[in-house]
């Protein structure tokens, strides 16, 4: 099966038909671009049919920017357990707490879906190698996926990342660089890299596939939610997540307004930003009402994962749906 | 939801009620014994409505030993994905191999299915306390469902175990005690506690639960496959898997055995058993013709999760199996 979709900048509002490799807005130059889906056409089908589909997150295939079925590269991610924590909900005195367990994937990090969704964007554009900079997980899931569409792939890891996941990534065959200082300027040295080789970066948050993907997590805690409520779909109060980069809570909430626009939801559900005190730019930065984010220039958390100390486009993202939709 | 079934002496054929703690044949004393379920109405029950069903291995839950479903102790196991291994196949000249990827649970091995069973038997039978021995996995596994429904666990690892799979046993809150021998000597270790201090040990393969939670993997199998050949349920030419005790295929050979007495596969899969050099029982007595298998007393294999030198009751079991379906 094959579809047709556009992407929009959010800068001027350009849009037009979607290429796997649009990189800027050919109007303004603008790096934010969201693609455009037909949401009553998708609303319809999956009125009718999407519970008798497969249980990975490919089974929301109408909102992923992939054009065609068959270049899907799938490790059977996505479709992780909704947990009711039934012992923490006790602790605290509040009954419905849920866990979206994304250990739950192939590599084990809720990075399968961004490297499942990112990696069949290159194999549907002919791509066949690529740069990454990464804490440790994006690394070992687009490793995995990697070699399993024979994609040559170039690794930054920071000096943070530990030995075992240093490991797990030189066994898929990946090309490793360990760049001895943080996670910030590991990027840029990514960066220059694959300026240099001409080769394809991983734009992270600036990637449409990257933030695309998170939104199947909100499709699935809406139905699974749904259920646990006797219902087809319902959205929860609040959705509460740790973050580096940002691009979890970004993608999530698109998810649900997604959801929302076809009105399958009657609310979206106020956003929750947890970050450690040894790196937390967004908390410090909304704290203190500013609009763009300090950055935490020596990040110092011992959950190496979390290590963003410059959040960029992220945080004033996340700020505004915080503002909007209350969290 | 509550059901009743009954369990059968695998020795003399006596059958009665099964009540959770059943532990050897009350006419012969015999210990292998197979739980019976109504397939008739089961099959009745899952032509209609299980595709509807959730994605855990608990969606067969009419042939497994927990009689009311409010017992369930569950993390989201079962439902791992089938995956078509295009390059190994290639590579082989064979196109149709699949992985089933076991990494996929809550704790990232297959035992997820038999923690989650043994321990829900448990709730059951008011039990609340237990012993078990492990190369590992196993013990990560009880422990994450003994944390989530409050049993207290004991784990008798032995010395082989690397200390990563100790470290996350003992984050669970597991008493951990590590025996500086092989699996086979640290199994009666553990066997000689449990006497000593009246505890519930868990007999791996003459388990019952532990048993009959490996069926799911048979059930999802012939789903899974299904779907691939345009059926409702299909079963491979072949099930493959490298055993240490053995339990993996005694339970999916019956998985499929249900299937086939439902009337929903035409045959039953050929079982291919690998072991490692360095610790075959099985392969080796098997090659010997041998009714019993001889015992490895010194395994020497770097994969430790396969290290059972004496596998029991697995071995004649299978032999059996493999010389009537052939494999």
């Amino acid at each position: 099966m094959t579809k047709t979709f556009s992407f929009q900048c959010a800068d001027c509002g350009h849009s037009e038909p979607f290429t796997a490799l649009v990189d800027a807005c050919p109007a303004c130059g603008g790096t934010w671009l969201d693609p455009v889906y037909d949401l009553q056409s998708t609303a319809t089908i999956w009125k009718k049919g999407l519970s008798r589909r497969g249980c990975s997150m490919w089974r929301y295939w109408e909102l992923l920017p992939v054009r065609d079925q068959r270049h899907v590269v799938t490790l059977g991610e996505g479709w992780t357990p909704l947990i009711h924590l039934q012992n923490l909900g006790g602790m605290l005195g509040h009954k419905h707490i849920y866990l979206k367990d994304e250990r739950q994937g192939p590599t084990a990090s809720f990075k399968d879906r961004q490297a499942s969704l990112a990696v069949s964007v290159l194999k549907e554009a002919n791509i066949n190698e690529m740069v990454v900079a990464s804490t440790g997980n994006v690394a070992i899931s687009y490793s995995a996926y990697c070699a399993r569409s024979g994609i040559k792939l170039w690794a930054f890891l920071d000096s943070n990342v530990p030995h075992e996941k240093m490991r797990e990534v030189t066994l898929y065959g990946t090309e490793v660089i360990k760049v001895s200082s943080t996670y910030d300027n590991t990027k840029q040295v990514a960066v220059r890299f694959a300026r240099h080789r001409n080769l394809f970066l991983d734009k992270g948050i600036r990637s449409i596939a990257a933030r695309e993907a998170m939104k199947t997590l909100a499709f699935e805690i809406a139905e699974q939610v749904g259920v646990s409520r006797g219902k087809r779909w319902a959205a929860p109060d609040w959705y509460v997540q740790a973050v580096s980069g940002g691009m979890g809570p970004v993608g999530v909430w698109r998810g649900f307004k997604d959801l929302f626009d076809m009105g399958f939801i009657d609310k979206i559900p106020k956003l929750a930003i947890i970050q450690t005190a040894g790196c937390a730019p967004m908390v410090n930065s909304f704290e203190k009402g500013l609009e763009v984010a300090e950055v935490v220039q020596r990040p110092a958390s011992v959950i190496n994962v979390l290590s963003t100390g410059n959040p960029g486009p992220a945080y004033p993202y996340l700020r505004n749906l915080v503002l909007q939709n209350g969290g």
